[in-house]
């Protein structure tokens, strides 16, 4: 029987490669439903190609351009409640879930209590909320299967081994395209040199935050809920190949690593198939071509961004959330610009220091910080 | 309860390493007895330090001199048989085989018949009897754990994923001392300069097969058995830096790598306590200090013995048997100086090309074709 799915975000990075991997397979896979925030000229095409029964538009108005448009059996719904809905249709299998930012938690909180499987690419889900969307997992007895490379790593690598005798998880960042530059110059990067990523082509928005190393920084707090491990044992190591995703240590000291090519089309594949592996028609990694792994650490003064995700994770409660709020609005900011690089650790030192955080126990409560932090930053930018 | 362990080979560097994992786990482990070739003077402080039932000396001699030293309870056997009676004793859980040379295969083969799970060091029992070994651990339900280091890696790369999605094992290979040396200049290469291996400290004569590469050629012939996979699915790849001790390719281009100090207590502990990972008191693996990993491929012309083993594995049969027959005579010839580096692979060659290999179904047919192949190497040598 064919897995059946619904992919939230289909016209980004990660959902336009999730439909390539799903071309390759179309023996084993159904899309049933496909949800956007706005690019119906894609949708349009993709609707074409994969005949969905449903298909969610955030932006209502441009719901209804599209629902004029087409002239299948697809039925158009809008809004996050159109979000929401295809992410917990009965007749589907699993939700890959790849919306850009914050407002991915609701459609995930509701995949959690329609006891679906979940895809997850929206890091925010777990960054915003981990704490609420862990419980809710226990409470329904559902599984998250990771999507982004660092962590689909690290979920191949703890395959066949037990939780307790994890020592400390590696994270490997790129380093982005600064990597190499000397402080001094950062500060007058432009967008367009942030959006430069030496190995991997993404969406606007996880670019910026790779050249910031905030990506890192999410990718940590993410790191947190998914494995259920103490931040201090998550390290994250400079690794510019980006061919080593991510390690593992054990209390024997023995590392297990995953490695492959940057290409997200083999975690996205792997998130749909799992706990199978299918092939995969691209050529595999050469070590005679990638001859030279290499390390470094992470340097803190160049990228702020790292240090305060952490702090925020270490902080806890609506902390993180105020973090990636704040991000969220000023990585727009600097695409913009109306900032600069360094005004995006500034702010975000600048929130978290006036935020007095606290517990939560509901969604409406995470939702209510965010809004705050949004607006905070808004008003307050200089 | 205790895991009460028999240690063929005691007094080498798997078997004293063995003692040091042990010594540190005291709680957990029995050594019920100890096995060596002749080397009583560390026999004795082993009896003394871990109070076996049962010490196996193969010189009869040795044996008795060991008999008339000690006053302990310990009971002390002698030749071959002594070492196939400590592989398959009734109040054993594990046998840890670190003979060195086909001599190993028997105790194998008997604490196999005896359903004695194994850990085996000695990589001639599968090079050499591989097929007889696998239908022998099939028919009597025993787990092989290997120890080698690359073997070890893979095995633990291959935790909780199915056999039929490899697509190929990468074994690393440090390369040995010669790695950067010139063809021209192996030719007068010394056995001490051979002996220098850069990155593990090891015993004489897998110290020389590192530095001709046999040792790898002899590692794919054991993987190819260990893990039921077609050799040429197996493929080696110079790592000098001995961080990565193998990997696993996969069908969807993933690749899981096994990463550690080059310290073989790593591997011995993983295969004493498996599926277990215990504490190890040693520092894990840093990074910044192991900055870069590079890799480049194999010269079969500097190391032609890489290539004689996967001919002879191709080839099957009783070829391996008489590639490890002829290699183990040659390498002890180049320690006492009588022949040159080139001479080990020159021989091998030679023999390879008269014998005919058949298929065989005893010990006894290999043993017959073992003898011959030591015969005809130190009567051709010129």
């Amino acid at each position: 029987m064919k897995k059946r799915i619904s992919i939230l975000g289909s016209t980004g990075s990660i959902g336009t490669q999730t439909l390539d991997v799903i071309r390759e397979h179309r023996d084993r896979f159904e899309v049933v439903a496909l949800g956007a925030m706005q690019n119906i000229d894609e949708l349009e095409k993709q609707i074409d190609e994969f005949k969905p029964k449903f298909v969610a538009v955030y932006d209502k108005n441009k719901a209804d351009i599209l629902k004029n448009r087409i002239s299948s059996k697809t039925k158009i719904i809008s809004s996050i409640e159109g979000l929401i809905e295809i992410a917990s249709l009965n007749d589907i299998d699993l939700v890959l879930n790849s919306v850009v930012g914050s407002i991915g938690l609701l459609p995930t909180l509701h995949a959690i209590k329609a006891r679906k499987n979940i895809a997850l690419a929206n890091k925010e889900t777990l960054v915003v909320g981990g704490e609420l969307i862990t419980k809710e997992l226990e409470r329904y007895n559902v599984n998250i299967i990771p999507v982004d490379s660092e962590h689909s790593a690290i979920f191949q690598c703890l395959q066949g081994e037990k939780r307790e005798a994890i020592s400390k998880l590696i994270l490997t960042a790129s380093g982005g395209p600064f990597n190499n530059w000397e402080l001094e110059n950062l500060k007058d990067v432009t967008y367009k040199e942030a959006l430069k990523h030496p190995n991997w082509s993404m969406g606007k928005k996880i670019s910026i935050d790779s050249a910031t190393l905030m990506n890192k920084g999410l990718e940590v707090i993410e790191a947190k809920w998914l494995f259920d491990i103490d931040v201090d044992k998550i390290e994250v190591v400079i690794h510019p190949q980006s061919i080593i995703h991510s390690m593992v240590e054990f209390k024997d000291t023995s590392v297990i690593a995953q490695l492959g090519l940057p290409d997200m089309r083999l975690p996205i594949q792997y998130a749909l198939t799992y706990p199978k592996r299918l092939e995969m028609k691209s050529p595999g990694l050469n070590f005679m071509k990638y001859n030279s792994l290499t390390f470094n650490e992470p340097d803190y003064n160049k990228f702020p961004c790292l240090r305060l995700a952490y702090d925020a994770m270490k902080i806890g409660g609506t902390m993180p959330c105020v973090l990636n709020a704040a991000n969220e609005v000023l990585v727009n900011l600097f695409l913009e610009q109306k900032i600069k690089f360094f005004d995006i650790p500034y702010y975000i030192e600048k929130i978290m220091d006036i935020h007095e955080p606290s517990n939560y126990n509901s969604y409406e409560e995470l939702l209510e910080v965010d809004i705050w932090a949004r607006e905070w930053i808004t008003k307050n930018i200089r």
